[in-house]
């Protein structure tokens, strides 16, 4: 069936940014909105993240850049920079991504998405899921 | 003087991205608001954009990404539709970029930043500078 | 082909809130980014308006609100004025939810999606499509 | 006196959604900040939410949808998930609402939304005043 | 009556910062969402600014510096801008409002601003009502 | 060295505005973000915070004002309440910029604005370092 196949391919791909814990987080949602779950892996993880045309390096960069832009989802941020680095960014990298954002929405957003980064960071030497 | 070097160096690396037109789009700001575009020259591409550790075409993913994403600044995203051709990304990444952000802010968004990209792209097929 | 489905069903939930011309719009966004016009018949109406649980009509309540709130869709905003008239709300209903906006994200947010609602009803009186 | 009475029945008004508990926590700004209290009770729910026009349940939607998309007003939003429980939402509608923000504001903001409504619902579950 | 005595002092209280041809703006409005302007009167002129505590002139630098960072409100900006000048802002004043913002809110929002001051401006070089 | 004359001055203008405490916060950004701590100082302070032409009095209403109606940096807000009061502003004239912009950014951001306000006051008044 198509749609288990978009739900299956999407899981993968999430897995592969944000390895087994991504997933889990994911999952966490389907007691209160399994449907939101749902999309997460059919629609972000299994349409978007599975086109070709851009390297998922080059995706995180995009995603970082507008989530600490946005500065209203500190969780997700997290994760993507977590993901960035799964997928090949260094950390010099995205703490680039987040300063230059201090040009397009300003140095508090630059400032907590550098918070983030910090928070990201220690949970990756420490070796948490992520 | 120092200054005046960072202002300098600032205005060429503008130029390397948008063209000689980019930087009379600043320029122009100077009747009014003339300290704005010495800190548009001095400090976003002076100290920014000038920054090692990330190429300019990763920075234009994080600038057109960001500003599809908060929607309020039309003019500022097509002129970097344009400076990100003009550092290497193709049409189909910059609107990869484009799409991605409905999964982050939306499809009104994103919906508007391919019209941006449409305009950006006519525009560079007419030759017009941008 | 369960894809096509899901597209040929968004297709219709879209025609049957934005009518023939909201089909149109969409699909006038094909030469720039089919991708996107294809996600929002397979995503935004084919998974999400076709969902059971919610009528039409608080669908569009929600969906004005949050523009009018946001305030940097209104081309968006507008058609979704004119969607929410083709799905039983009258105009009254209509302006209490931008009014009410004024409460969540001020004046000028409300202000603006009033004279959104100005123009989509101005163009439902003169028989334009919408 | 007039104004007063506007205060008086937006307090009532605002019980009718929030509960006792909801009072509480407007007047709990009174030492901070009485006259947002004040306002809150005169105009918000004195002025706005006793309009007729549009149901309570109406009404709620369009908050939820709003408070949702915008993504940086936890505590109200979940002051709301529980007034729309009060006047006649059920849990699968508001979560079809929520999901909904996904097309208009992006994944970030659904499942923050959704974890504010699991909140909200767990505290409902446990007898908290809401 | 009070509430007509909050309307007469609030419609005084924006031709104090607008002019009359603020006013006229906001009685625009009447046709499509007559309470909307009918808030704008009683709550935020009537009640808000006519508030003591809080000079004219600061109370428009801080409409500006909202306005201008939120970006997505330009008429609205503009015409604070007017009554900026109206209530004894300087122009230069004004403009350093707008710089700011480049700190908090990026510099497109300060670039948009600047173009919303330079059009404010200029109408008040010619006489142009505001 | 011309850079780090505008560090210095820098550092002098945002200890005169938030105290040695402020000072710090920003030096703990330099272990994850050293150049994001440095532009602080030099372009957030150094150029903009030390301008002639507005009064820091007045500066600190527009950033109070920007970041209460932005509503997604609570502890740049209560840095910026506190640095407030350091360069005169009184309590009552800070709750009156705040209170404004429910006018502008709707009441959630205005009561959030009231809480960081709230908190700040208490700090200043048990004198801790802010």
């Amino acid at each position: 069936m198509a749609e288990s196949e978009r739900y299956r391919r999407g899981r993968e791909k999430l897995e592969e940014i944000h390895g087994e814990h991504g997933r889990e987080v994911v999952q966490a949602l389907e007691d209160v909105a399994p449907e939101l779950a749902r999309y997460i892996f059919e629609f972000a993880f299994g349409d978007i993240y599975r086109r070709e045309g851009l390297h998922l390096r080059d995706r995180q960069i995009a995603t970082i850049a507008a989530l600490t832009a946005q500065g209203n989802a500190q969780p997700q941020l997290k994760a993507h920079i977590r993901g960035g680095l799964n997928v090949g960014l260094t950390r010099s990298e995205i703490m680039e991504v987040i300063v230059q954002m201090a040009v397009y929405a300003g140095f508090p957003a630059a400032m907590n998405g550098a918070a983030a980064a910090r928070e990201a960071f220690r949970e990756a030497d420490a070796g948490t899921e992520g």
